[in-house]
């Protein structure tokens, strides 16, 4: 069998921050990278051995792409999957598995798993024409969400009474009940072939109560033991059901009675695991490369507290980037700047990350406000 | 003025492993980078913004190529640093600055400026012409060092005694006081335009007496803490009597005697910093980066115990490498490798690292033995 470290040759569906930070991390192993990203100014354009620019909707696109590789992985789920199916029968390593990715890409079928495999999450319908919100079980409010191509906040709508249900989506979607959540948690889980599963300790997001916004990822959380314990747990479960190969990120709301109820998976490394770069022993990308090349997997361990802020394109700024405040932000201890290439900023676009990392919590969320405040993107 | 977060060209003169690992650092920063090296297959060439074939030494090659970039780092010392004194005329920013590259390419220069300096360093005497060692002052044994391109123990002859002088080298040279050392011990300083210095806490070497060579890198040291402070302060105060701008690798000698005695500088990235990736707050090559861009330099304190394991080809294999025993390694927690992307092996070139964390150190040594016993590089 060919080896990871040299002859092996991995493509990666999607050429953006995800695969740039998978990149630099398997530069260490020597892995021969090819990427295919629609657009030729991807964050993974200079770094990989062969950047090719195409579409991952289209099935020959991927499938063509694939024949040119050993082992296919992603960081994007929106790919054409036919391709993937096809490229697994013909012997090309698909991780994460084309069936998990097809589960994931349809909101429907991924609450209907969730239901069948008694995985606690909110209270849900799923909608096939506007008809059927009429006659929906669920009280208001509620939230519709798109079963297909939602990503970062589109294809989610608010019903709050019957006043909305005009503006209703009319594609095929679910209904959810509102949950009043305490927290937003997350578990992000990896496993490899021969079946070695080990979950990073749980995080935390802290809200902005006033943007509605999702400002800082803490590791590791300081809630009970007994909800990290079973955050955990629902994430390995999630990942022995679907024995998926690669990393599993699990997103979970705490409600205010104390439940968790997951809310959506990612087959993939995910913006919840970016701290574990500088925070963990073994980083989420590490792990990623370990579970898809079927090696033991690393050390989950926690270092340090660590809070990750998302470097956001400013409002009301369109254009090449500059960035400002880099200066004050290196002159603090303990913070690491990642920026993802992208040329162009635009509003809320994620431009790079910064990792505070601190023995003393309060300090490194303090810290962690600083950055959001002195790190600018304009144009 | 240009910043080094997107529009400055940085430009590297050599593409090996520790160009690779000053890029894997820079695409944090989204640095443009292009790298002139000889060798088409050099570590560095899939990983920057443009990769040029052609020679170090070459005036022409060395001035083309920098009159291309907004500023010139090297990460060998074995470069033409006449074009570069001309580059930095014309506005180049070259850093570390030609006069230091001129400096340290030779060993005679090096011994004289630590002479003029008082910094500490083992008796020499500068042989021009095979005559001069015939009236040598300093008593058998005694070292011959080339002036010039010795590297990685070439250009260096042990005359035991009068016997020897007959194999001895008729270039340019220098010979050096046997020093029967205690340790070999380093300490990386790094300084910014400002005028900015920090030192890394010292590092040991770990000999192993039977084949006479480095095995391990330790850090931090655990040499009382005077040697320590003596150390650092000798290093902090090289790098501010020659204003460099960048990193400065000061390797020394602790004798039996408790003195220390300067052996070699090196003015950028090292072989005894590698640890830092992952044993300090900021690594060599993060601190390099902020130097040479006039940024506020990072924390070196250390965040654990860091042992270093070069991984050298074995003796009786030369061809396209093969690794064998990584799934091995990748047992052990806080075992991180780092492989260089060199496609041949031969014995004893260098094709990887790999750095053991540890809160204990004698369990950090014990596991670094058994990298080396496990991972070895055939073909």
């Amino acid at each position: 069998m060919k080896s990871f470290y040299g002859d092996l040759k991995l493509g990666i569906l999607g050429g953006g921050q995800l695969g740039r930070m998978l990149i630099q991390q398997a530069i260490n192993y020597n892995v021969t990278v090819k990427v295919l990203d629609p657009d030729r100014e991807a964050p993974c354009r200079r770094l990989c051995n062969e950047f090719i620019v195409g579409h991952l909707n289209d099935y020959d696109t991927v499938y063509n792409f694939g024949k040119k590789v050993d082992m296919l992985t992603i960081e994007i789920e929106k790919v054409n999957v036919d391709a993937l199916e096809q490229l697994e029968k013909e012997g090309v390593l698909v991780y994460p598995q084309s069936r998990i990715i097809r589960l994931i890409q349809d909101k429907g079928l991924q609450k209907q798993f969730f239901k069948e495999n008694d995985i606690p999450t909110a209270e849900f319908q799923i909608i096939s024409s506007p008809e059927d919100l009429q006659q929906s079980h669920i009280p208001f409010p509620y939230i519709q969400k798109l079963r297909r191509d939602g990503y970062d906040g589109k294809g989610v709508y608010k019903i709050a009474d019957e006043s909305y249900l005009e503006g209703a989506f009319t594609e095929p979607s679910l209904i959810e009940r509102w949950v009043d959540f305490e927290k937003e948690i997350a578990v992000i889980v990896a496993r490899n072939d021969e079946g070695e599963i080990k979950a990073f300790p749980m995080v935390e997001m802290e809200f902005n109560p006033e943007a509605n916004l999702v400002e800082f990822l803490i590791s590791p959380s300081t809630l009970p033991f007994e909800v990290q314990q079973e955050a955990e747990q629902i994430a390995i479960r999630i990942a022995d059901t679907i024995k998926i190969v690669g990393l599993l990120a699990v997103e979970m709301f705490l409600d205010k009675s104390g439940r968790i109820l997951v809310n959506e998976l990612a087959p993939r490394p995910h913006n919840s695991g970016h701290q574990s770069i500088e925070g963990n022993v073994v980083s989420q990308f590490e792990q990623h490369l370990r579970a898809i090349f079927n090696q033991p997997l690393g050390d989950t361990t926690c270092l340090s507290n660590a809070v990750m802020v998302n470097v956001l394109g400013e409002t009301g700024y369109q254009g090449p980037a500059i960035y400002q405040g880099i200066e004050k932000i290196l002159k603090c201890e303990g913070v690491y700047i990642h920026l993802y290439g992208k040329i162009l900023t635009k509003p809320f676009r994620k431009m790079g990350h910064v990792t505070v990392v601190d023995d003393d919590r309060e300090k490194a969320i303090e810290k962690a406000r600083y950055v959001q405040e002195t790190l600018k993107v304009i144009a």
